[in-house]
């Protein structure tokens, strides 16, 4: 036997037992006579003592332990004198009377530490040690509770975890499929999913009635710090239920993963939000509303005062940072610098200082007088102490920008505390979004989302205008899920066929597995799914989805550490009857 | 609300209320102004009522109603005067007030009956609605169940769920993967994971100490009735565990399941049989223990009586018939039939006949006398009415037909039933097979397993006799599962991929990551699989895998549901800069 207990076990009601112990050193310090050994595992850490006095040879044996050596320790567990309140065994400690070292160790490239010296490159190559520090392990120990925790309370409610398959068929629109080529069906191809979505509606039509499953998911873009390659959805599927019962059931699985996993209690009912409100008051359809700062339109105050800037554009708005009007020229110009980053892309910042003895000083005083701004900085509800910050220009991107200045600010502002949750649901999403450039309608959701079924008449004077029966679930500003009520009516889905510029043989072409099944008494239903690693990330306070991974892929799709992919054999090329051609 | 109750819930304490039932028409009577509808759900079957004296329009609407329309409807929880025992809400039924057509359905391609009038090809392609039946639903609410409790029993074990990638590179040994063609680095490719066994190794190394994940696997074989190309794994490992830890830990598992699935206590510990034995007594590394009939050696005592069939092999064995001593010409020519098949291949088969009057015949009477004919079946404790069936030939060849030919006679005899479990484990499997063809030793199970240390010395002297610490977990003659111990040593490991005819050069280049991770202090560890779909298959006591999965592919690889594989799109080829060559 390996181990009577682990390194994270033995407390003070132990000692004077015999224990044995395994595990990898984590350090050793000789001091005169005596060497300490820290003992990790998993569950712990956990002090050695050896005595030169009481055995010479262990104590020798002791002081060539290298970092990282696998070691067994037979002794008995011992109240320590100073203790070390910082880890759950520091009341006691093993005087060691064996030791065998169960496998050496080369000098890791890096410290196994929580703060380790290692970059990210050389943590990703040695991933398998970078796993053995406690902040990454403990990433990975949170998302299999969540996953745990989210299975029991969907089991509980009658939901039937199905696998679907991963060898699918490619599917035209949407984001790039990865495909897999076919040894049988020579020339043919398999695709990877991107989401279960077709065969979770199928299931519904097979009358499953409650489905559920946490799936791989495949996406062929270019990544960036919260896309991988591979991805996993937590994927929902109900029937004969409406929006209501859909939002209530899944309200529910994030207050259960709350209360099991993190320990809180989340009492109150999600506020929710139409997207029409989310934009006007947020500039976002996901909005970090743990802090108001709310966006304030100023089109029509600021209009017809000779400022061209204001004048000649469609949208004007601002926010208000509270107790900011003491920040200095360097600081707005950073703000400025911000806005004005490509990615964001406005043209300048105008700022109103409302100081503290009740003036106003403003980058505009040459366009408004003291009253004009005392009149703007009333429509914020500003106090002296604040700072009132505007951008102009196209309303949805300026809206946007707004939304990046004020979760810039809030951050500064340290208003956006990992350790608060502000969840809400978005929902009333248009069914629609025009694009420009091809002159057409694209389904915001999907080709399957249902209508608002009032606003059914809006289908054929005013498209855009039509709201979906669409839902996202957002906390602290992150899109952790969403979905949609399906159409289960073949004459409705043709329609939105219609508008979205399908033709009958292009929609048969694309989904027509799905329509066949839907003339055989499909259900009304609908669904959602989030994305596990998002929901991990979040509970664990991380800035990015690769963190709460066990094996993540780097920005070129690569594993660095397996080093895939890889160049195959001329067999297995011929086998699939391809040949590589390179551009 | 689409519905108050299921269709499966209603039952006499409800008789007075009102109730909304949503779902699919299963059957609709008209008996003189009466009409009975049969509505179903996942939970069950309800019947209504519709009296034409009461309502003549609701009559009307409901015998215009089509098999699997879906319905919805309201009214009144009544007493039914002819009960239906059968289903368990048949003491009432439902007086409708209200019916509307949710969806209508076209005629179904068939009937959507436990014994339905559809065959293989037809409900393949219409899985939809195969899935709608009974049997088909309950097999996967099965899989569900076993999933969720496997899940629950590991969880309190301290087991964490790691999901490992699918994503992976190719590994050239083995069987033939899926490869996936990579747009970012252009002429590589990934693979798909035959099983996550590298990555749960590193996972050990990193200090997880106990892994598990129901994990979807790949291989890319030519296909039959146990094999899809796409299969679900238990897989499992742990850190600092002897074998015994791990056939605890894990027929620990087993029991649970049968317990909280099958409701089904299995109390006595799990017989082990060594690899050896299973070969010797059954024919097979999988024995169906369910009964006896075990293989009888023969060859000592059938040899030096001039019968040159049995004179000219090394291994004559037979097994004994209980009670077939009555079978007819016909019914012996049947199983030697069995026997000579090409799958088979005996060359022919031997009886003797222990009549009821203690008098033997058989098919040598030739070469032995009545008292040889007694002292063989003494060797089997033949009694009067027994059948001795006999095989010669090659040792392991004819061992193999002698476990087939057991297995048929046992399904004649109505010994293999599916309601009884039998488990068991296999150990003591040998470390190396010799192939003669490529005249060199391959691992039995892994280049990782560990030999049983106990026969190290046997390494340098008598490689194809050391044992390997491997065992398989068998049930009525299905190989559930299997696992190892593996090496943590890196001197042994390079001793093995010495024996196994790996340059260094060659083991780097396949295993380097895994041979680096090990050299950075491995514990030791060990671990097995579990095949889902198959223990999913036992369960419901199905003869095929096919069965349990929502979506399986056909023989050729392919779902004729989406009609996948299917051809790309140039574009999509040109991405990934590959061409088409079909031979």
């Amino acid at each position: 036997m390996y181990r009577t207990h682990t390194c994270g076990e033995l407390r003070i009601t132990n000692v004077g037992q015999q224990t044995t112990l395994s595990g990898w050193v984590q350090r050793t310090r000789k001091m005169g006579g005596m060497t300490f050994v820290d003992i990790r595992d998993r569950y712990g850490i956990t002090q050695l003592v050896l005595n030169q006095d009481v055995n010479a040879e262990l104590f020798d044996l002791a002081n060539t332990l290298g970092r990282e050596f696998v070691i067994q320790v037979k002794g008995e567990v011992a109240l320590r004198s100073n203790k070390n309140s910082n880890i759950e065994t520091g009341d006691i400690e093993i005087l060691v009377s064996e030791l065998q070292v169960l496998n050496e160790s080369k000098t890791p490239p890096f410290t196994i530490e929580e703060n380790t010296d290692g970059g990210d490159d050389i943590r990703m190559k040695y991933r398998y040690l970078d796993l053995r520090r406690n902040n990454v392990r403990s990433n990975l120990i949170l998302r299999h509770q969540i996953a745990f925790e989210t299975r029991r309370y969907l089991d509980q409610l009658g939901f039937l975890e199905v696998e679907t398959p991963i060898l699918i068929g490619s599917t035209p629109e949407g984001a790039r499929d990865f495909v897999v080529p076919s040894r049988m069906n020579a020339g043919e191809f398999y695709a990877l999913p991107q989401s279960p979505q077709l065969f979770k509606q199928l299931l519904m039509v097979s009358g499953f009635d409650r489905y559920f499953q946490i799936a791989k998911c495949f996406r062929d873009e270019d990544l960036r710090a919260d896309r991988q390659p591979e991805f996993t959805q937590i994927d929902c599927e109900m029937s004969f239920i409406e929006q209501e019962d859909v939002l209530n059931t899944f309200e529910g699985m994030i207050k259960h993963l709350f209360k099991f996993v993190k320990n809180m209690d989340m009492t109150e009912a999600f506020p929710r939000m139409t997207w029409h409100d989310a934009m006007k008051h947020y500039g976002s359809d996901k909005p970090d509303i743990r802090f108001e700062m709310k966006l304030v339109e100023l089109k029509e105050i600021v209009s017809g005062h000779d400022f061209v800037v204001f004048d000649s554009v469609p949208y004007v708005g601002g926010i208000c940072a509270s107790g900011c009007a003491t920040y200095t020229r360097k600081q707005i110009d950073e703000l400025t610098d911000f806005v004005k980053r490509p990615q964001i892309g406005a043209k300048g910042l105008v700022y109103i200082r409302c100081e503290a003895d009740g003036t106003f000083k403003s980058s505009v005083d040459k366009f408004y007088t003291p009253d004009d701004l005392k009149n703007i900085a009333a429509l914020f509800n500003a106090q002296a102490g604040d700072l009132i910050l505007i951008l102009a220009g196209n309303k949805i991107k300026t809206q946007k920008a707004l939304c990046e200045l004020r979760l810039e600010v809030a951050s500064k502002l340290g208003l956006r505390d990992k350790n608060v949750y502000a969840p809400l649901w978005v929902i009333d999403f248009p069914l629609f979004e025009w694009d420009e450039d091809t002159q057409r309608f694209y389904a915001t959701h999907h080709p399957f989302t249902s209508p608002n079924l009032d606003d059914l008449p809006l289908l054929d004077t005013d498209p855009g205008q039509v709201r979906a029966t669409a839902y996202d679930m957002v906390i602290n500003g992150v899109e952790l899920g969403g979905g949609s009520i399906r159409i289960h009516d073949s004459a409705l889905q043709n329609r939105m066929f219609e508008l979205l510029g399908f033709t009958p043989e292009k929609a048969q072409a694309q989904f027509g597995f799905l329509m066949s099944a839907f003339q055989y008494g499909a259900p009304p239903h609908g669904g959602l799914a989030f994305g596990l690693d998002r929901l991990v990330s979040l509970f664990a306070g991380l800035d990015t989805i690769r963190d709460c991974m066990a094996f993540p892929k780097n920005n070129s799709g690569r594993d660095v550490m397996i080093d895939a992919p890889s160049k195959i054999d001329q067999v297995q090329l011929d086998e699939l009857n391809l040949v590589i051609d390179l551009k």
